[in-house]
């Protein structure tokens, strides 16, 4: 459309999988390369793998998805609960640990994060898929302040209430269940994927070089 | 440029002031039409006049400043502390107030307040100063809310370490003071005014439907 | 009862309204010799009086209230909106402004801000109220690391759904509105006026000497 | 001393390690039974055998330690990595898992966690340390709600800068790089064990019971 990613290569993780397919899209139509990973991230080793094949990039898109598998806290097995984890948390530390040492040499660069606004505020239903969430945030706040030093940012889109097959499917949104959900949203509706991709746009692109380390909410009031 | 704010009419206040010309003309460069408005708006009046005189307007943005004025809290007097509040907490409700009911009749619109990071985080120092800020975050956050299931979306910029000539100045940047200050910021720099923009023009678009009553931290990691 | 405030002499605002006959029987049945103040300190010079009147104190507390007087922002007039400030932030200031240089002095003292949890998190319907009860969590946040250096302690009990007359009536608990409310609470009920006070008394005590500048949510669990 | 916490029975986790020592003391002194497990949490099923062997419990405490191993995020393995999850994440859920249910059962309990207030602000050089705290928040807001409706509550200490030998020993309190630390604490200096005991002896006792899911910062103004 408009240029604003003109000249950017951008690997995103999963890409088959959450966001993936509408941001590489979004991406695409802003002028970036956009190499697309869908190799799996539980293996250690792939983290390294995908970053490598990669060759030069300017942005990382740590998208990482897991089922959020709703469930009291108590009934939630260490299987479950370490499920989360091997998804969601290890992987986007070997992925940070693979692409920023070549953006810090080059002193440019980007990685965002597609997280979860229940890793802002309490979630109760889904505590073990919360406090992943949460690890990731606590993570980027801390590794984006060691990064903004060599001009790479990194941060993290904290979303909830977003249309995508994996968290609100077409079934779900016709139960009683949801329509309860959707009144604790101050914006009375889902976002669109697309306008999603548009914060991850923003996000990708050198408007945001002055944001570091941060968790931005992105899920129509619910958090703030 | 790429006409991201093509057919809006944007109404600024205080557009000689703090980030008005900048803002105004990031605006204009994305098509918008800008109606600047230069009145003091510590006049009770003044608020709800230069809403009237706008006509229709698809954004608001509320840019109050007033010198940050460093003192120790213990040495400000009551009439320090009003101007703080005069200038920046009671007309900010004023101008609300007079655009948001035909924001919300025609169930569209937006309101950006060109606010501050010291409103989410503490700034010994300046105790005053960030009392006001916080009044502005604290207002946004509920009114917010009360807006946005008419699709009127208000959002606040918690900026800082913005380079602008009545935080800022030249002088100051020079000083041993200011050097010491720039350590706390982990972007090490600050902000050129044309980044802030990039930021307002995202708020100002549709891209930021989905953001409801947010303070968005824009202060090179100093706030998160 | 225990002694946990044995030999301190505490000031406190507003004596017979909010939480102040609570608090000061608490204080008092934990050994300390409690000062209620009742002038109006709507009138600038009252706070500077009612410190100088009761001569040397180990802890203020600054027990400040107005009716949270729920109403939607667009239909709130300045003289609402600035009886708000007048009677919760501007005094709240020159309370500080007059008890903390003798307190820094001394190299010893506390100063407790009987504030809200809305001065933390959205509460549509009052955003007036919340834009002032956050004026002073951000007051308290910044003025609190000022006076940290010299051994004085300022935090804010950020407090909602206490049972008190001016906020939950005997027969606003009657109605569906407040059981629609009280959903909203985790704890799934108000809270003893003698909880908070606990809070409070921990806050007035020496084991509060590590709390610098905090808004302590009591909330059930409503803001975190 | 005062009995605030007469007749309690509380389990303390490693309780050699950390604050173990210190928490025991205090308890005891408030007049609780302390039943101190040394168990090594990081084997699947001590957790439950700890909480088993205990018998019925009023209070847990999860008191999960381990080496915070500073070191810039891309330098670390997955091993350490892991080794930090290992230790204070996964077991807190295993323990939560173990002790809630009869604590549910018996509309009465209380749980508190002994974490950082890396968990919810930025720490550079210890990203990985502040993923784990994180997470521990996370899962703290989350169940603490899930939890607050059978009237038992949850809450974490969110501790920095407290003196004790593992994260603060006498020869690190010498150097020039802690000098340096401690000028980033408002208090300006490390807080003593005891005065963090008696916050969680506060937590512990029912004058608490109002606190859901909370991270209270204990951390001389560090995090607020």
């Amino acid at each position: 459309m408009t240029g604003r990613l003109d000249g950017k290569r951008i690997l995103i993780t999963q890409a088959d999988d959450f966001m993936g397919p509408t941001f590489s899209a979004a991406f695409r139509a802003e002028g970036a390369e956009v190499i697309e990973d869908r190799s799996d991230l539980t293996v250690p080793e792939a983290a390294a793998e995908a970053v490598a094949a990669a060759g030069e990039i300017n942005v990382l898109v740590a998208n990482l998805a897991a089922p959020s598998d709703a469930a009291y806290a108590v009934k939630v097995s260490d299987e479950r609960w370490n499920r989360l984890f091997d998804a969601m948390v290890h992987p986007l530390h070997r992925l940070v640990r693979a692409a920023l040492p070549d953006m810090m040499g080059r002193k440019a660069g980007k990685i965002i994060v597609v997280g979860s606004a229940t890793g802002l505020k309490a979630a109760p239903g889904t505590a073990p898929y919360s406090a992943a969430r949460s690890a990731q945030v606590g993570y980027v706040r801390s590794v984006g302040v060691e990064a903004a030093r060599f001009n790479v940012q990194i941060n993290l889109i904290a979303q909830h209430f977003v249309e995508n097959p994996d968290y609100f499917s077409e079934e779900f949104q016709q139960t009683d269940a949801f329509k309860q959900l959707i009144t604790e949203v101050p914006a009375g509706r889902l976002a669109r994927p697309e306008e999603d991709a548009a914060l991850a746009v923003f996000l990708a692109s050198n408007e945001s070089d002055f944001f570091v380390g941060q968790a931005i909410p992105f899920s129509g009031g619910w958090a703030q």
